[in-house]
């Protein structure tokens, strides 16, 4: 059974689950499928036009220490972003665009190291620019992908899959007709793949 | 180093928490401190009139489906209560009147297990009453004091206290200066007491 791993890239706790399901799944022997969505589309709908960490500080102060605590444990760089949430559109269009290539998965991570171990923005085209060509990728046509009506059309579709799936927050992962939320949920979902 | 364990007994992860503590802290040799408070107080203050789980039904549906599965790995019995959120304001002026008494950790299971195993209304006072029978406790004289003037303000600083801390959910964990949020983050409370 195929674990779909559902991502934000301006997305906190998708940090730690995009930089350790690839491996973790090899393991046990569980593909994986990479979706990228916009979780500021779901919050709109919510009636937030921010992330909940912003609008509610206290919940907020405690993530970040959180996710300090987790980054450590893991082993994992971390310097908190300059500005959060950042922008990830450009990001998701091309993970969207390209979600089948093989190079995807070392693109996602390295998107989320520039935003979250590198205080970088990964709005600018230009740290994007950097993230494809280390995974060797020609980065003018990557680019160019990214911004064509078609892949647009890909990632709304996408999103819009995401909050017909149920899907509330990131990282997200669905086995089957389950749906689990969250960094924390990670080895129970790839449990729930195995045991079917 | 002593864990403060922080709960609602409305609050649904506060149930797998308040059941698996006392063992768990046991087996490491960590002192735990039984603090009851008032969540619903917390989220008013922040602008919300219900638990965010009813007010945002997405998340909700998947918070029930998600402590039935953890109820489930846990062998936990689990009856989704018909109302929800319970009152939980006579069990927490109980919890907080007597907090040091050897029979509150028992106690504290048996108004849990009526509320989520059970489907009991724990805002009953005859309901509570059983829960203070099944502890060997003077029923009469525990609802007593519960409605004492002294007992009210114990609970309301305590809550007063806990927003201090910068708790915002429940259950919650405080370990030194450390806070831990959610059923999932029992075990690294401990931890972080026990390497300490």
């Amino acid at each position: 059974m195929t674990l779909s791993f559902w991502f934000d890239f301006a997305s906190t706790y998708s940090y730690p689950a995009a930089m350790r399901i690839e491996q973790l799944a090899r393991e046990r022997a569980v593909p994986l499928s990479w979706n990228a969505f916009l979780l500021s589309r779901i919050f709109r709908a919510q009636g937030w036009d921010d992330s909940p960490f912003n609008l509610y500080p206290v919940k907020g102060r405690y993530m970040w220490r959180d996710l300090e605590r987790i980054c450590e444990a893991q082993r994992l760089p971390f310097r908190r972003p300059s500005q959060f949430p950042r922008n990830g559109l450009l990001a998701a269009r091309i993970a969207c665009r390209f979600s089948k290539e093989t190079w995807i998965p070392a693109f996602v991570r390295a998107v989320y190291h520039a935003n979250f171990a590198e205080d970088q923005d990964i709005a600018d085209r230009s740290v994007i620019a950097n993230c494809l060509r280390s995974v060797n990728q020609d980065a003018e046509s990557g680019l160019e992908a990214a911004t064509s009506a078609e892949t647009k059309i890909i990632l709304r579709e996408q999103t819009e899959r995401a909050v017909d799936l149920g899907i509330f927050g990131a990282p997200s992962f669905i086995a089957g007709q389950e749906l689990f939320w969250g960094n924390d949920r990670l080895e129970q979902a790839l449990m729930w793949c195995q045991r079917r």
